[in-house]
C-alpha cells in the first residue's frame, strides 16, 4: 500500500472512531450525525496523520490525535456559523439554521468537550500544552476579527494575522502535535509545523479568493459572504487600497449590504487588482510552504505535505 | 487568622490571579473586565478552595485550580446567556445584549480555552479528566434542558438529571479535583464530592424557587424567565403534576409567553403546591448534602461545608 493510500485508510478510521463517540441521548446524536455525515474535507485530521505517521506503532494514540483534531475544528466551524449567521456549510444547512444558534453554541461546547476528553485520554503533556495554546489563539483571532468588521483602515499585517489565528494556527498545532506523537526530532518538528502553519494560511487566503467567485454552484456555499458581513478580507483590502477616492466610497458602500450586484462587485475589485494581488500572495505562502516542506527529510512525509500545499491552491471549493 | 478568613483572603487573590490572565488585546480586556468586576459569587472557587486546603503547601496550584473552575463557570454562563437570551446577569447588562451574541459566543470559547491552559500548567492528569469529563456532562444538561423547552410532560427524573448535568456537576468537579490536589485519601474524596454535587443540585432548586419571585430588586435579575422561556422547572412541573384539566390548561397557556402577569401565575403556581413541594425537595438536598458533610473527618473543612450548605438554603439572590 503507498504511502498515500494509508493515510486514506486511516482517515477512515478516524471518521469511525468520531461516530463510536456518538452517545446514547437522541438530539445529541443527530446533531453529531448530522455534522459528521456532512462531506468535510477532513484535511486537519490528515495532517495529523502525516505528522504522526514517523512512528506507526503507536496507532490508537495517532487515530485519537486525529479525531480530537477534528472535533474541535469541527467545534470551531459551528460556532463561527453562529457568529456569521450562516445559513450554508459544507454545501448542507448549518446547525444553527435546522435548529437553532442555542444548539449551534451548545453542540459546539459539546464537541469542543469531547475533543477535550480523547486528548486526556492520549496523556502527553507537550501535546495538551499545544492544543490548549491553539484553542486559545483561535478564539483570539475570531474576536480580532469580529471587531475589525467594517474597517477599511485594517492593515495588511492585521489580516495576516487573522488567518494565521483562525486558520494557520490548528494547521500548525495539527503538525506540531502529531509529529510530538510520532517522536520526531526537534529540526522535523520544527519544519513540518511551520509548513503546516504557511499551508493553513494558504488555505486561508484561498478559501477569501473563493468567496470572491462569481460561481457558487462550483464552490458549494453562497458566495460573497465576507463582503456582506461586512469583512474585510484580502481581496477588498488590495482593491480599496489601491482605488482613488471614488473607488474607495463605492467599496465602502458595499461593506455590510445584504444585497449586492455580484457582477458590478467583483469587476470592480477585479479592475483595483484585488484578485490578482490576493492570488501573488497566496504564491508567496506556497512558495514559504514547499520550502518548509523540502527541508523534512523523510522521503514520504515530505511528498504527502507537497501534495497538501498543492491541492491548496488548486482546490475549486 | 479563622480558616473561613484564611479562605477568603484565598478567594480575593483568586480574582487577582484570573485578572493577571487578562490579555493585552483592547476587545478581550474590556469584555474580560467586564465579566470579572460584576459581583459574582465566586462560590465554586470557594468550594475548590476549601476541598483543596487539607494540603496548604501546594499554594500556587490551589489557586490555579480555584481560577480554573471560575473562569469554567463563567465560560458556561456567557454561552447560557446566548442560548437563553438574557439580558441581565449579575444585576448588569450581559455580554450578548452590551455586545452581541457573536461575542457571547467567541468570549466564552475564549475564557474556556483560557481555563483549559491553566489546567494544563496544574499537570495532573486526575484533574484534567475529571474536568473534561465534568464540562461535557455540562454541555449534555443544557442540550437535554434546550431539547425540553414547552414539555410539561416532562419527569421529576429528567429535572433531577437536569440540575445535576447543569448545576451539581460543577459543584462536584470543583470539590473532587480540590480534594485530588490535596492528597485527600478516598473516604474524603468521596464524601466532600457528594456533598458539593448535592449542594449545587439544592443551589439550582433555590435558583428555580428564586425564579419564581414577586420581587425582582432582591434577586437583582428579572424573574419568572422560566416560564416565560418556555423552560418547565420544579415550581411549574409539581403545580403541573397537582392541577386538574383546567389548571393544565392554564399553565400550558403561560409556557412560553413573555407577557404574562406575574401575580396571577404566582398565585396559580402557589396553589397548587408548586412553591411548596419544591421548598420541600430542596430540604430533601439540603440533609442529603448534610449527612455527606458530616462524614468528612477534618473538622474545619466540615464547618466550611456545612456553612456552604446553609447558605445555600437561605440564599435571598
Amino acid at each position: 500500500m503507498s504511502s498515500s493510500q494509508l493515510i486514506q485508510k486511516e482517515l477512515n478510521l478516524v471518521t469511525k472512531l468520531i461516530k463510536n463517540e456518538i452517545i446514547e441521548e437522541k438530539t445529541i446524536s443527530d446533531l453529531y450525525k448530522y455534522i459528521f455525515n456532512s462531506d468535510g474535507k477532513r484535511l486537519r485530521a490528515k495532517l495529523s496523520l502525516i505528522s504522526s505517521s514517523l512512528n506507526k506503532r503507536n496507532i490508537k494514540k495517532r487515530l485519537k490525535l486525529a479525531a480530537v483534531i477534528e472535533l474541535l475544528h469541527t467545534a470551531t466551524l459551528i460556532h463561527d456559523d453562529v457568529v456569521d449567521e450562516s445559513q450554508i456549510r459544507r454545501g448542507v444547512k448549518s446547525i444553527n439554521n435546522i435548529w437553532s444558534n442555542a444548539h449551534g453554541v451548545l453542540i459546539g461546547d459539546y464537541i469542543y468537550s469531547k475533543a477535550f476528553i480523547l486528548m486526556v485520554e492520549i496523556g502527553e503533556s507537550t501535546i495538551l500544552k499545544e492544543l490548549a495554546n491553539a484553542t486559545n489563539d483561535i478564539s483570539k483571532g475570531e474576536l480580532i476579527q469580529l471587531d475589525a468588521l467594517q474597517n477599511t483602515e485594517i492593515s495588511l499585517e492585521d489580516l495576516k494575522a487573522i488567518s494565521y489565528f483562525k486558520t494557520g494556527r490548528l494547521f500548525e498545532a495539527s503538525a506540531k502535535t502529531g509529529a510530538a506523537l510520532g517522536r520526531g526530532d526537534k529540526n522535523f518538528v520544527n519544519s513540518i509545523s511551520k509548513c503546516a502553519k504557511y499551508l493553513g494560511i494558504l488555505f486561508q487566503i484561498k478559501d477569501d479568493l473563493l468567496d470572491y467567485s462569481l460561481n457558487d454552484k462550483i464552490v458549494g456555499k453562497p458566495v460573497f459572504q465576507d463582503i456582506k458581513e461586512g469583512k474585510v478580507t484580502y481581496p477588498f483590502y488590495f482593491a480599496y487600497k489601491n482605488g482613488d477616492k471614488d473607488n474607495k466610497k463605492r467599496l465602502k458602500s458595499y461593506l455590510g449590504k445584504n444585497k449586492l450586484n455580484i457582477n458590478s462587485v467583483y469587476n470592480l475589485i477585479d479592475q483595483l487588482g484585488g484578485i490578482n494581488e490576493t492570488e501573488n500572495l497566496a504564491l508567496e505562502y506556497l512558495d514559504k510552504a514547499k520550502e518548509s516542506a523540502n527541508s523534512i527529510k523523510n522521503k514520504h512525509i515530505k511528498e504527502e505535505m507537497l501534495k497538501l500545499v498543492n491541492s491548496a491552491l488548486y482546490r475549486k471549493k
